[in-house]
């Protein structure tokens, strides 16, 4: 049960990315202040705090010190070490609680983690040498997905095996690092699940979010997803099943196919993103709350305010240099710009998004 | 005309209050950073901002570490002395002009000025001693309310003279400074229009706001206002005038009594507030761009965005020890709650506000 945080109290946040950002701002309209801890000495949620550690997340006597100064814990990213969640796990509440990323740190404990639920996903075997890749191709067929079991993201450490290439190849790619094959799925779309779980064990779900990818980053989220309603309810009570088993506070993100078999669609879980989530920031204009104040008001130990859509939403991200373009959004009725405040906008670096809200007449 | 900012550059502003602080967390959004500047230690902006400076008004030596500091200096409140505006204005574009503030820093210059546009205010005379009173009630006519020319807000500085009263008892109660005595106005409702124009010339109104006042603080904003189309055209294109009449760069706000006489309804200018406004506030949740937002676009020379309400929309000022039941707030359906970070709710302090949106269906 987290703290029941006072207005004033500070929330430590770990990580000092858009995330934290966005956390921060939105801590600071219900009055609560943040404190970011992060490695990089230009990270961009930096510039909206009074209060910022810049270390990194072994250095113990500035988690120790980071620990002292605020109220609760909290992160922006789902690889913070274990060794600093546990070390600050000593002194303050860190929410949600790590053993949640000890799951979600590694796919391959996430997928079964997902399967002992009942909840279906993409066949999946672990490949842990050259050798157990065969017998893996055997069980999940090809075309299929090769992707180490940790640190991924954005479509790093993945490499596709198709029908005609060899798996040899694939394995060297990703360094003999331990490995998932996932079944390729022909999904019809993919959408994702926001929902926010209070210290009091209650669920607020955002609208299922229909989601687009480029080269393997989001590109645009619509709101509301074209499912049909008994789909999007099940989503709903997917990822509520899910932060339940987690005993989960903040908000988490669960990624799912919709996949089309004659004439019957069902779900298939993708992955668990143990944090705001980028498909989630078109809550911030799109709703009447954000993704980022529910998580900020679970780990403050407030309740969750219960979301309701401001009209129809399609959130665009800003990758690299597309955000020298931002200005044109400027005047598109509708549209909010967001800039992270982010140095070089190298390729794939996440820059900004825009928000474009039709609302209901 | 404003500079054109580029994203990451900095704007400087004075006063380190809420409204502060609610620019300060708009143009974080928009990849701008803020330098709050003000005398105050405990200001609630320094704790969204990474850079600050907690310095007197006429400290020459801070004001020129300031103004070297960022690219552009505005301001969140109307009494900023004449001489730190000018100060500041050798260095770095201060928007809106200051020669604005001359104006509105005096109510009997503001009168004059909004007289000479030809937009209709209550009768008015000016008083700069007790036998001018006389005179001036005689034209005004009573009841009437007798108020110092400057430094006035949220009911200071003023005193109401009835028919049985003693004028000269009003006039000593403020002490002998120069005022202005303004005829009391039976008015059906008090209404408000929060305007922006761009560095371009380009203007865009919000909804004509209807606010509620509770010993003469603003307790509640509503929108839409109930008053005819033809009235709310006229209400902004008031504000218009009034804007190009300044050559204005930014937000500022224009309120209004809707008076009835027999069927007709018409508008009297009350006052002119020279930045963002607290009717002003519901735009945040209300509007798909907020009057924050509009402020920032302005003085970074960005063009304006053109706003569209997100449905009905009312606004509640938490208002000293009212802050302490701002919990009740947080679960009541598209409530969103807005603390401030201020210390001890004294009466009269504005700690807060709350906007609930409901949205078109």
């Amino acid at each position: 049960m987290p703290a029941n945080l006072k207005p004033g109290a500070t929330i430590g946040i770990l990580g000092g990315g858009q995330l934290g950002r966005m956390l921060a701002l939105a801590a600071a309209r219900l009055g609560l202040r943040c404190h970011i801890y992060s490695p990089e000495k230009d990270s961009c949620a930096f510039e909206v705090v009074k209060a910022s550690t810049c270390a990194t997340y072994d250095d113990e006597r500035a988690l120790m010190r980071f620990a002292a100064a605020v109220d609760v814990v909290t992160y922006e990213f789902e690889n913070v070490p274990a060794k600093t969640a546990a070390l600050l796990s000593r002194r303050k509440a860190v929410l949600p609680d790590p053993k949640v990323l000890e799951i979600t740190q590694d796919r391959l404990i996430e997928k079964n983690f997902i399967a002992e639920l009942g909840i279906a996903t993409a066949p999946y075997a672990a490949v842990h040498s050259a050798s157990q890749l065969a017998a893996a191709i055997e069980t999940v067929g090809l075309p299929a997905v090769l992707k180490t079991r940790q640190f991924g993201y954005d479509g790093k450490g993945q490499a596709t095996i198709g029908k005609a290439s060899d798996p040899a190849a694939a394995w060297r790619k990703l360094r003999n690092v331990p490995c998932i094959l996932e079944g390729f799925i022909g999904f019809e779309r993919e959408v994702s699940l926001v929902a926010a779980r209070g210290g009091d064990g209650k669920v607020e779900c955002f609208d299922v979010t229909e989601n687009e990818h480029r080269d393997h980053i989001l590109k645009i989220s619509r709101v509301p997803a074209k499912v049909p309603a008994p789909l999007a309810a099940e989503a709903q009570r997917t990822a509520t099943r899910i932060a339940k088993a987690f005993d989960y506070v903040g908000v988490l993100a669960v990624e799912m196919f919709v996949v089309k078999r004659g004439r019957i669609r069902t779900l298939l879980v993708n992955e668990i993103a143990p944090r705001v989530h980028n498909s989630g920031h078109w809550t911030i204009d799109g709703a009447t709350v954000s993704q980022f104040e529910q998580h900020i008001r679970a780990v403050a130990g407030w309740p969750l305010a219960k979301p309701l859509r401001l009209g129809r939403v399609e959130m665009t991200n800003l990758i690299g240099p597309e955000v020298n373009e931002a200005a044109a959004w400027l005047t598109v009725p509708g549209a909010s710009l967001h800039l992270y405040g982010k140095g070089e906008p190298r390729a794939g670096r996440k820059m900004g998004h825009v928000t474009r809200v039709w609302p209901a007449r």
